[in-house]
């Protein structure tokens, strides 16, 4: 599964601010949240590394690819997995081609993957000052 | 994009509610929920079809499957998409297969798929009395 990634020396917590900041400044809002390892400890009563999902949308490129086929559905929002790592905080950001893997959607996926890939450099950045 | 899909005389309310009660019977609760209508005519002001996006998990699935591979995350939960037909109300779940499609998934996505059909059966069954 392709993503667009950076690991940051950042807690869980700042990196999920910072990274939802990013994604509203290139035009992401972000639709759902899972808190997975507390879902899972509550349903199941396991123990699991710390671990959120967060369901980011675009709308205008939602849209778009709604208009194209609204089958679409089924794998919107694009998600964004952020976890702990030694080195600090990962962000995984699902690659849309993922999502859109058909030709129609090509430019939709390329654009959505360029503004994804801004708001992760962004974080970057911001992790850097 | 595989689904698993069914089309009943329901209207979209009584659809969702059924097919929710029909997840919960076979273990799968719904974490997130995004009226995808209502977020585009908010944030964009255009008026589209009627279209719901449920998220369903099934906690014991999700759990084996972010053992095999955590970057599952990139794509969980299961889409469930809700929108109106001319015969009623059509729902649309995203085909686990979709989400996991390596090998060392395959008799994950197996049951899953097992799971969410029977559900999908349920729905049918209401429908129908």
């Amino acid at each position: 599964m392709r993503a667009l990634e950076i690991t940051v020396a950042m807690t869980l917590t700042d990196a999920e601010r910072a990274i939802r900041e990013a994604l509203a400044a290139h035009g992401f809002g972000v639709l759902t949240e899972i808190d997975v390892a507390a879902t899972l400890k509550a349903k199941l009563g396991v123990e699991r590394p710390a671990l959120k999902i967060l369901g980011a949308c675009n709308p205008t490129l939602a849209n778009r690819a709604l208009d194209i086929d609204p089958s679409v559905a089924l794998l919107l929002p694009c998600n964004v997995a952020i976890d702990e790592t030694d080195g600090g905080t990962r962000v995984r950001v699902v690659d849309p081609h993922e999502l859109m893997d058909d030709p129609r959607f090509a430019a939709l996926a390329d654009e959505a993957t360029d503004r994804l890939q801004a708001a992760v450099d962004d974080l970057g950045l911001r992790a850097a000052n």
